[in-house]
């Protein structure tokens, strides 16, 4: 790399993603020569912060690329679907936030804490995960390790950010229209989302599934490189702001005590042990909002089942489940040499 | 009985319990005579409504149940063990909503759509479940007639109406004091509710359960009357009103297919499959508030297990997971001559 660093481009500049993206690059020192912030027409000449200056959006196009080394893009699969080969083939290394090219067998699929070495001729292109598969997936890899996972129950408490920057400011509007008695706006959600819980994020499929709940059983195994990991998921919208929740049971081949499992989760990147019930002490979607690590706490042994064990894991999904995991993976194709010299 | 009906009275009855009682006992023609309503001298003097009239509260005595026949307990568990026993021993007969006697053997614990003959020979004191087991056992009851469960996994998002009326107006007032910018009143959790989720309902055991969460296990067993049935809880406050809301996957004995099961459901007492996904159709605390059924959707095969299903259950906490249900029971008291006569 040059003095200055890489010539960077963010994809989706202007959305709740792509904003953290260009944030959690200054936060984290990323060695940035160059930034552009991508966006549609729409967009273009609205300003986003960095390092002290405004950037100015530009629109995406086929030329955008030119001369660019990394590329995070959050625009969506359409998006993705469109410029990131193009983007690769111009020589930059795009790491993806849409769910296009998760389950391509040839792209990797990365969670730093899990799986840094599936960078490893890359072609030129990676996947970030699911948001709610990201947080699951760091807390047990100790687990993994360990014991090898045989079976996860999981049910997910997902925040409204997690749909956008318009879901959140539905959440806000809804609330203080009942609060004053004013029709209720609902654009974003088919129900209210105010007060009430949705068991439904992203689209149904035949099977009774969601997406959503699918992408946490197939990203779980290309993650961890197990396809005979099983997972049942069932993910559910509630009327949080910011960090996902999720309850999860997992059943272990080998057996692993709570004391075990423990010692290991305290041990293990990215991971922070919040778990002391005596003291109300266990994570929380609004202590995790605003953070970069994957909390867990509520830890217990599972008495109904051979080897299992029970845990509540709470991380900020538009950080950790996205853009924070995002430059993290662009910070290991840095240290391994994966990116372009300028 | 008499031509007027049932001498009742209402123990708790300025609570959010208390209350809904004795507006079941209304809505649902329950043969009353003479309706008391009892609380703590803190409350003597307030009115409650039935039939058109004001109820003036009196305050519970040890000689508040002379010449009544029916009482209805929803004043919390150290009420009922002093109280409950001299008013079975006065000759009335005692429906508790409290933990208080739920788990002696010879108490009676009853879901009436579940084990109705449980109340043959009570001792003048029948348990009413905890909500969270209620609505679960109700849904359920169809599952284990037709494959016997072997382990159930249930992860709930629990309403602050379950803590008491205290509750729902701190969500209130958080939520006020959040969008107008002032300091958020706390007293009743421990931490925010408000855009938050807590994973603690009930106070913590040695285990890492708590005690919300053993009511789920051991409840279910008595109701059952099946004590191999597994189950692993984890309950969760979440900010929402009215309706508790349950993740379920439950492992049977016998295979039992998707259709099977939505025919069962479908023809369950006090059931209401709500399971019509591309019509953005499922189960939500919104719409089962006020309801006295219990609502299952997302039906699905789980697939991570031998003969596995996966079910959302919702109902109102307040009404049959508490009053409601109390009520049945006494109307199940009535049509089997279990009540004295007056």
């Amino acid at each position: 790399m040059s003095e200055q660093g890489y010539r960077v481009a963010v994809v989706g500049a202007t959305g709740a993603v792509g904003t953290m993206m260009i944030k959690v690059l200054e936060e984290r020192n990323f060695p940035v020569a160059s930034i552009k912030a991508l966006a549609s027409s729409r967009s273009v000449g609205k300003k986003v912060p960095f390092r002290g200056k405004m950037i100015t959006v530009e629109e995406l196009t086929e030329r955008s690329f030119d001369g660019v080394q990394l590329a995070l893009f959050s625009a969506g699969a359409t998006v993705s679907r469109r410029f990131a080969p193009m983007a690769a083939r111009a020589g930059c290394v795009v790491v993806d936030n849409s769910s296009a090219f998760r389950m391509e067998p040839h792209i990797p699929l990365v969670v730093p804490e899990v799986n840094p070495n599936a960078l490893q001729g890359h072609p030129g292109i990676i996947a970030n995960p699911n948001c709610s598969t990201i947080q699951m997936v760091v807390a047990l890899k100790p687990i993994q390790d360990a014991a090898r996972i045989k079976r996860i129950v999981v049910t997910t408490f997902q925040a409204v950010s997690g749909t956008g920057q318009k879901a959140v400011f539905e959440l806000e509007a809804q609330v203080q229209a009942l609060l004053q008695g004013r029709p209720l706006p609902r654009a974003v959600y088919p129900h209210q989302i105010a007060f009430n819980c949705l068991p439904h994020i992203g689209a149904f499929l035949p099977t009774g599934y969601t997406e959503e709940e699918m992408k946490m059983v197939n990203e779980t195994r290309k993650i961890f490189e197990d396809a005979s990991i099983q997972v049942c998921a069932t993910t559910v919208r509630v009327p949080v702001y910011y960090g996902h929740s999720e309850s999860v049971a997992v059943e272990t081949h080998q057996p692993l005590s709570v004391q075990e499992a423990r010692d290991l989760l305290k041990k293990a990147s990215g991971v922070v042990v919040v778990d002391d019930p005596a003291q109300n002490e266990y994570p929380m979607p609004l202590n995790a909002a605003g953070r970069d690590e994957t909390f867990v706490g509520r830890l217990r042994k599972d008495f109904s089942v051979e080897n299992g064990l029970v845990m509540w894991i709470v991380a900020d999904n538009i950080r950790k489940g996205a853009a924070t995991n995002a430059v993290q993976i662009a910070e290991i194709l840095v240290k391994q040499g994966l990116l372009r010299v300028p």
